[in-house]
């Protein structure tokens, strides 16, 4: 589900596509829940992040997480894979950087990520209806997690 | 190539650990490089950024990139995988967050990404010797590439 303002913008139209437009400041937006598996935590990590506790149940539980744990840069990756789902943008969700990235607390296999925020400033570079060019938007994310308890 | 001040802590011991004794303000370090290939930036991107101009050669002409790009996030996940290489911490790299991430421009197919950087700051949370615990060390990286002209 990918909600901008309320609005499951997927049912607007066949295509949706955002523009500059249809931003403001104060929007929300939500998309998830993904679930999180071993094997992805460990697939990724094999990959990027090779270290015990992102690699192996086993030996993860001796370190400083105490179990298998995912690579914040996992994480980082699964919530650009939410972004995607939530901004059908016009030309594309572009991002020149990111002001500050807090890890709080690490995702577990079991674990949901689902992302949540709103706009905190719109700016004159994002895609227009008009001319659809380089697109900016600042928005402030947050990733919530939450255990299955199945 | 792991270096951290110059030297090369690979070859320090059989199986070379860091601890917080190990850092300094001022150090240099560098690892890399690590080439880049169209097969790998379309595979990340297929399960965690899949955008045009991060999927498809063809369609990534037309896009605001003119060709095809990684993701951000591929970039950054690569970069973990040269910090993990150039740093052997004991007790592993644990990262409590990123202050600031930009993304200047595109790492594309045939670019090759190295890690060069400095501590700036050395704190008393950082694995120790004596006693490995949270390990704490902010630091300033700058992923350089530089393009294959073979």
């Amino acid at each position: 589900m990918s909600h901008v303002n309320g609005q499951d913008v997927r049912q607007k139209s066949e295509s949706p596509r955002l523009y500059l437009e249809d931003f403001a400041v104060g929007q929300v937006y939500a998309a998830g829940p993904i679930p999180v598996s071993a094997e992805a935590v460990k697939a990724y990590a094999r990959q990027f992040d090779p270290q015990p506790f992102h690699t192996d149940e086993e030996l993860a539980r001796s370190t400083f997480f105490q179990g298998l744990v995912a690579s914040g840069w996992h994480t980082a990756s699964l919530t650009m894979s939410l972004v995607v789902q939530a901004f059908p943008i016009a030309g594309g969700v572009i991002g020149g950087g990111v002001d500050e990235l807090r890890w709080p607390k690490p995702l577990r296999p079991g674990d949901e990520l689902r992302l949540e925020g709103g706009s905190s400033r719109c700016g004159p570079h994002a895609a227009s209806r008009a001319k659809v060019s380089s697109g900016f938007e600042r928005r402030r994310s947050t990733e919530r997690e939450r255990r299955c308890r199945s």
